[in-house]
């Protein structure tokens, strides 16, 4: 493990709860019966802790969308070809995809990664250019990435995420984009989690049933072929895994050890969410899953980690628009908290 | 009934439907596996229907928050003294209020309608000063309205949605303010939907088992009283409903009469919508329930009138609190209807 990761994760620590009570406190002071306003007053909750304020504001909504590709898309596990991956990058860039229009919604600044797209050099000023492979190789004859790969194309994430700090960085979304990561999503589900392969695959972006029986047979043909140790998270995810979900998982373990909020998009960014809570299992505290994808490995992780989805809106496209709309709701808790009026200024009686 | 509603009731119409075929074809053409952002889309063609037109667009969203007082209070059905629907009132017109914070978090304009607040006259420029009586009458011991004044409350609604159109208006959030005002909506769910008091009372604002249990003994009171008659919508409203909840009925009502988009908050407003469909069954094509809440109440009501929540956030408050974060989901799928790229336009190729 280089010096730049092991940095990162002595860095992580659980959330100071200090200033717990009293954020309850400022909470059921507000004009509203107690705890009326259920779960945006968790996130508001959630968010100061992090934060450790009583005055929190949300300012700088940072969505990093990391995109690479997989071997596997050879096998036909997709309904989409493999350069769709290239494209859509270039579509975040350009602002015509789901995410560009959720984040310009819910006002968050998207960070497009090239962290393993194949093919000619994608060029866009705004792209960050951190190509680690041409994608991945195919998991189903060998390991996807080597070990070395999948811990630069993590370091990948701790870099993007310390570059944003520069700018600002209040609160992140996680994203994706990789043709095909859903069978990689799936296999690394599979082992942490010990669920059978059957349970936690899904048609993706819209395979028929046949293809994906055959998805599933490749999954499976992957772990057998590859053998990977449960309980090394590196093995696991350098034979399985895939660049982006490598990248998130950086962004998720660099998140934490800056004490930002971070907030899941689905299945994709649910599996990078495994990864590294395998590699430091005390990233829970930071963590917020925006939704419940239908694809039906993603309940399995959230029912893993413990995590409760704030939305279930059937969403199953990735990119992080689940989450800007999570980050949203957080965004909607903290004004909660910071703008109510409490019992005493509003001149409004208490309970009887 | 008067000549006002007639006029609305014959304009009520089902949604004229011939663009669907069109507006599911400009969805399936986005850059994005077909219906991936599931009911983000089904939001957008909702809205696209209501509007006919291929090109919506959400300008002016108004949340029109009724306020009124409840004579069954005095039976102690509450956690909150009387007074607070006044002080409330004044706190949302101040912007101190929860509806305040989210209104202005999702860009909505509140519109606070005094329909019915007891004591001396409320003043505030921006406050609609429509009161037709000083609070309903204890349903406990007979009639909460006469049949009239039901009339004249439904009355306040169609006006105040008649004023917001000369301003604008796209989408409509229905919000409520009355303490006390669990007891009746529990009553109108009961009578119109055939279920037991015990299934549709709760703990509104934060009562006791021994107050709920107390309560739920009102309500049957309530309606053994005043014998409504269930085909009957008017002389049910008339004696069991709220002057705030007639309101929020002549709003549905004129909303779809005008093909405006309708957003249901929680419990009160749902009990509206019961109303509100028990007079013209045609409203429910314009309908949107937000969110699903805590008060027990309103998952009968929703499962009566077929509406699937779009929020599970356990929101308790009223006011609009949980329709305008629904108004803001509204927004997010006609935004990807209209900003995202089509395959052809972005040059992202198209499945396999």
């Amino acid at each position: 493990m280089s010096q730049k990761i092991k940095a990162i994760l002595s860095k992580i620590a659980p959330v100071d709860r200090r200033l717990e009570a009293a954020i309850w406190r400022k909470l059921d002071n507000l004009t509203k019966p107690r705890r009326s306003l259920g779960r945006l007053e968790e996130l508001a909750a959630w968010y100061s802790l992090i934060h450790h304020t009583l005055t929190p504001s949300v300012v700088h909504k940072v969505a990093v969308v990391m995109a690479g590709d997989h071997g596997v898309a050879a096998e036909g596990v997709s309904a989409f070809p493999q350069e769709v991956t290239k494209q859509m990058a270039l579509n975040f860039l350009a602002g015509g995809a789901g995410i560009s229009a959720l984040a310009k919604h819910t006002g968050t600044r998207v960070v497009v990664v090239d962290v393993g797209v194949a093919g000619e050099a994608l060029s866009h000023p705004e792209l960050r250019r951190y190509k680690v492979a041409q994608g991945t190789r195919n998991m189903a004859v060998g390991p996807a990435m080597t070990r070395k790969q999948a811990q630069q194309a993590l370091e990948v994430g701790i870099r993007v995420v310390e570059e944003e700090l520069a700018t600002g960085v209040d609160i992140i979304a996680t994203g994706d984009m990789g043709i095909a990561n859903t069978t990689p999503s799936s296999a690394l589900t599979a082992v942490f989690t010990g669920c059978s392969v059957d349970e936690v695959s899904g048609p993706g972006t819209g395979i028929d049933q046949e293809t994906l029986s055959y998805k599933k047979k490749v999954i499976k043909q992957a772990i057998a072929i590859n053998k990977p140790q449960r309980d090394d998270p590196w093995d696991v995810l350098a034979k399985l895994g895939g660049l982006e979900i490598a990248g998130l998982a950086g962004v998720i373990l660099a998140g934490a050890a800056y004490r930002r909020p971070i907030v899941l998009d689905g299945f994709i960014s649910g599996a990078a969410a495994l990864v590294a809570y395998q590699i430091k299992p005390q990233i829970l505290d930071y963590l917020l899953a925006a939704h419940l994808s239908r694809e039906a490995g993603h309940r399995v992780i959230l029912e893993h980690l413990g995590l409760n989805p704030l939305l279930r809106l059937d969403l199953r496209l990735g990119e992080g628009t689940g989450a800007v709309l999570g980050i949203n709701l957080v965004e909607a808790g903290v004004k909660i908290m910071t703008q109510m009026a409490s019992f005493s200024k509003a001149g409004v009686s208490e309970t009887l």
